[in-house]
C-alpha cells in the first residue's frame, strides 16, 4: 500500500472525529491552523506510547493502543483544567500493519476523540520495525486560570480524584475490572474543568505514582507535604501500588483551606489525603516517615 | 542516570533557547501554555525523525539529528509563511545514551532554535532501543493569511526557491557541500514570511521531491500543472534527483500572473518553473510528458 493512499485513508477516518470550529485547517496541508479566541490561553502537551515500554502487541489490541496514545495526552490537559480542542497523531508502524492495524489503532483513538469532542487535525506517518505513537494535544483555558504544578502553598490541603493503584494492580493481574481500567483509563477532563471553575490553581495528573508525582509538584511549588493513611486505595491494589504504581491518570491537586472541595466532582470521588507544609522542597512525609520519590522511571 | 535528573538536565539546556513572550509556561509542568495575540492564526505541525528511516547513527552525529528533527518541522512552518513560536520535543533513546548523546542532540537542536528564536517549551523523554524523535512546532501568521496547498488556481505561475536535488545528491555522494547541505538544510522561514507578505497564498515545502509534492499541491487545489525544462537543478545532481529526490526543504509556491515575484527573496533565488492549468487534479506535465508522482514513500 502506498503512503499517499494510507494518508488518504487516515484522512477519511479522521473526518468522523468532531470538527472544532476553531480548527480552520486540518489534515491535508503542511500545518493545522487554529484561530484563537480572545481571553483564552492555549495549553499543549505531547506523550509517547512505545512498544515494549508502554504496551506490548501481545497484551494490547491496536484499538487499545490508539485509546492509550490519546488518553495519556488528554490526562495532561485534564491536569491543567483545560477543555480539549485538537490533537496531532504521529504514528510509526511496520509496513505489514497497513492498512488494517492502522485502521484499528485509529478506531480506538477516534472513539475517545469523539467522546471529548477533539478534532484530529494532522500528524505524521512513518514505517518502522516497532510501533511508536506520539500524540500532541491542545486545549484551552480562560486566561490565567490554568492549574499549575507551581501553585501549591503551605497550608493547602492535598486531594486526589478516584482511587490509587488500580492501574498497577490491573497490570499485575491482567484480569477483570482492574485490567480493563488499566487499558482504558478515563481522562479526568470534566473533573479538571470543574476543579478549575471551583478555583483550584495547583495540581497535576498521576501518571508515575503518587509518591513521585507529589514530589514533582512539591519541587515546582518549592514546598513539602504530609500525607496520611487515608489513601483511597483501589480494591485489590496494595499500598505500594497506590503510592508508587503508574498510570492511574487521576488528578492530584491542592486547595487553600477556605476553598470548599466537595466529596464528588463530575461523577468522580475526591479524597483529602494531607496538606502542604513549609520545608525542604520535595520532602514528603507519609504516616510520619519520609516517603522516597520512587515511581515509574524510564531510565533506571 | 535517573529520569528526573535527565529531565532537569534538559530543562537546564533548554533555558538557553530564546524565550518567546507569548509562552507563559514551558518545561516543568504537564503542559506548555501559550497566550495568543489578537488577529493571528496559529499553525501546528509534527514530524518524526527515526533511526534507520531518516538517518543512521553511522552517518549522523547526535547534533545533526537534533538539527534535522527541528529543521523538518520548521520547514512546514516556512511553507505556511508563518513565524515560529515554540516547539515540543519528544525523544526516545537507548539508556546508554544518557546523558552525553542527549546533550549533543539538544546542542544541534538548540542552535537552530536560537537562530529562529524558538522556545523549547516541553516534550517527552522515553527509553527505547532505537532513536526516535518527534518535534512539534507552532508558528503564528496574520489571521487568514497562511499559505495553503489548496490555494493554487489555473493560470497561476509555479515557482521554487533555491535549487533542487542537492539533498539527494549529497546523500548519494556523502561528500562536500551537497552532503553538508543534506545534513543541515536551511528552513526557508524568512523566504516563507516574505512571500506571504508579498501576497502569495498557495504553496508547500519540498520534502519528498518536486514530482510528488507538486502532485499533492495539485490534488489539494483540484488543478493540473505544466512544468518546463528550466528546473534549477543543484550542481552535481541529476534531473531524476531534482524531480524525485527528497529532503530539499525548498518552497514550492504559486502566484497569479499579476503578482510580481522577484528573482531573489530573503537571500534565496526564486525560479519560475511552470504554470497551473485546468485538468484532472494531480496531473503534472513535464516537457510535454506526464510526470508520475514518484518520490520518497515510507510504505513502498
Amino acid at each position: 500500500m502506498r503512503e499517499t493512499e494510507l494518508v488518504a485513508l487516515i484522512r477519511k477516518l479522521t473526518t468522523r472525529a468532531p470538527s472544532q470550529p476553531q480548527i480552520i485547517q486540518s489534515i491535508g496541508d503542511d500545518c493545522a491552523i487554529l484561530r484563537p479566541r480572545p481571553n483564552e490561553d492555549l495549553v499543549f502537551t505531547t506523550d509517547f506510547v512505545i512498544e515494549g515500554r508502554h504496551f506490548t502487541l501481545d497484551t494490547h489490541k491496536p484499538a487499545d493502543i490508539g485509546y492509550k496514545a490519546l488518553g495519556r495526552s488528554l490526562s495532561d490537559l485534564a491536569a491543567m483544567g483545560s477543555e480539549p480542542l485538537f490533537c496531532l497523531v504521529s504514528l510509526a508502524v511496520p509496513a505489514a500493519f497497513a492498512p488494517r492495524w492502522i485502521q484499528n489503532f485509529y478506531r480506538g483513538l477516534l472513539a475517545l476523540a469523539a467522546y471529548y469532542k477533539i478534532t484530529v487535525a494532522g500528524g505524521d506517518l512513518a514505517r518502522f520495525d516497532k510501533v511508536v505513537a506520539d500524540v500532541i494535544c491542545c486545549g484551552r483555558v480562560p486566561r490565567g486560570k490554568a492549574i499549575l504544578r507551581s501553585g501549591a502553598r503551605p497550608g493547602d490541603r492535598i486531594f486526589v480524584t478516584g482511587q490509587l493503584g488500580g492501574s498497577a494492580h490491573g497490570f499485575r493481574t491482567r484480569t477483570g475490572a482492574a485490567w480493563r481500567g488499566h487499558l482504558h483509563p478515563e481522562p479526568r477532563i470534566p473533573a479538571g474543568m470543574a476543579l478549575r471553575k471551583l478555583g483550584v490553581r495547583a495540581g497535576m495528573d498521576l501518571s508515575d505514582g503518587l509518591a513521585l508525582d507529589l514530589y514533582r509538584l512539591c519541587l515546582e511549588s518549592k514546598v513539602s507535604a504530609e500525607i496520611g493513611s487515608n489513601l483511597p486505595i483501589a480494591p485489590g491494589a496494595t499500598e505500594d501500588e497506590a503510592l508508587h504504581g503508574g498510570e492511574d491518570y487521576e488528578l492530584l491537586f491542592t486547595a487553600p483551606p477556605q476553598l470548599t472541595i466537595p466529596p464528588r466532582i463530575a461523577k468522580v470521588s475526591v479524597t483529602g489525603i494531607g496538606r502542604i507544609t513549609r520545608g525542604k522542597p520535595g520532602t514528603i512525609r507519609y504516616g510520619g516517615r519520609i516517603l522516597p520519590p520512587k515511581g515509574f522511571d524510564h531510565f533506571t
